[in-house]
């Protein structure tokens, strides 16, 4: 082992000490994924602080507000731009909404100081966690294709930029039915991903998003699902588990959840008649 | 494709359409992780909510309330119940502090509704997510052994009951230098893994945990390093990344953090004095 005095103490910001597979010892230079706090202030309010990975903070913003109700339409959100002040450093986002948002700064204790790395934060009442959305309409008779869903994990995988190289970032994308992908995001908090994925969409006034599926790199949770039916998208597919929040959610909000979804194999825990099952 | 109607549409709890290897369909008992929110209240005040996996409550109070600072040592805590109200279902848990504690309800809007699932909620500002803590001691020289720390994966690995079923939950464990297991904890949050974890030591009246190391089965975060500071513990390990928050705040703690520990490699992104490298 012969590392300096300098690498051993003095571990530079990017540069890490690695244990090889040899049992050698070397000093590298490391992608660490980023973190940064996001304050989300409407006015004077500031009704979120988020721990991101820094970047398209106006989706993260537009993606949050909208799965909180306060937008519900592109129209809704009239301004976003970040703070100017030396000591925010690009970690506040101020909001300006329309006449027709549903902001009321007097109920804002309502959420607080919600995250959206959590999602449900805020809520000081259990009661309180509970659908604001009308399920996805189950007259709407729409299918994907089985081995158009089993193309999405490579299709994930293939778009992703910094999941490989860190290992410590998870992945959201919409793609539509045809397994087209609409948009692609990444963070270090799920729910800040499927904010960001589902915020893009939403700028650009994509919403509904009918035939369409979220797929995230990791597990599902009940917010993820409930992000998902605040864009309307009926199937919520996810690499990893659900947690069975989740898999309530999804049945009772008419959404199918879709689970290990690691070809050629996956899980079907809600409405899989959504799903145009392959037969051998 | 031979799912019978009530297969097709009422997907039960615990049941689940499972595509398989061979491209054929079974429908499957499914363990899916059980996610409730569980509220802590100090007398009257909710202080937080957070979705976790029931069990050990009393640990992810106690661990919670510790990385807040709310209480420091065993005797601030005097007793902890269930709410018995039935909506309640066993999600409130009522806490009781002594006359020692650090709590002043006037100020709790300064955490008001922090999650534990992602530790950073509820506060108001950015300038707040800063150290409480005292940095460990660097005076105190131990360091542990590299085939130790080798060790400690395979070790959580077997301890773990719930993560290998369903893929769906973390784990946080804490090990002597000797590698002996303390506690090991799961749950579908992994901050709160940690909380109930280091709750239990607590609880137990064995802070600080001078001489000990806490891995997690995911990725580590600013969280997480700074309950592990709380605890007094010097090391924390994780088998995934670190986010760049966890880093400084490690350095900056005199904390030792180690990432990707997937034997035979793992990196060490500060105080990497605390290990006493093989060589070869």
């Amino acid at each position: 082992m012969h590392l300096s005095e300098a690498e051993r103490h003095g571990i530079g910001a990017g540069s890490v000490v690695r244990r090889k597979p040899d049992g050698g010892y070397e000093c590298v230079a490391d992608d660490v994924t980023i973190e940064e706090p996001l304050e989300i202030r409407i006015g004077e309010e500031a009704v979120a602080v988020t721990m991101r990975t820094p970047g398209n903070d106006e989706e993260l913003a537009a993606g949050f507000l909208l799965s909180e109700t306060i937008v519900r339409r592109r129209a809704d959100l009239r301004e976003m731009a970040h703070g100017t002040l030396p000591v925010s450093l690009g970690n506040v986002l101020n909001v300006t909404l329309s006449s027709t948002a549903k902001f009321i700064p007097a109920a804002a204790h309502r959420f607080g100081t919600i995250s959206t790395s959590c999602g449900l934060c805020g809520k000081t009442s259990i009661d309180f966690i509970r659908q604001r959305f009308r399920p996805i309409d189950s007259a709407e008779r729409i299918q994907i294709e089985t081995a158009t869903l089993l193309d999405l994990p490579e299709r994930l995988c293939s778009a992703q930029s910094n999941f490989a190289r860190t290992g410590g970032i998870h992945a959201a994308a919409i793609f539509d039915f045809d397994g087209n992908l609409i948009v692609l995001r990444e963070d270090i908090g799920r729910h800040n991903a499927v904010d960001k994925a589902i915020g893009r969409a939403f700028l650009d006034d994509l919403l509904p998003l009918k035939n369409h599926i979220v797929i995230v790199s990791g597990r599902s949770s009940l917010e993820i699902v409930q992000k998902a039916l605040a864009a309307g998208i009926p199937i919520v597919a996810a690499i990893s588990a659900p947690s069975t929040l989740a898999v309530n959610f999804a049945r009772e909000s008419n959404q199918t959840l879709i689970g290990f979804l690691r070809p050629p194999t996956f899980n079907i825990y809600s409405h899989i008649e959504r799903v145009a099952l392959d037969s051998n």
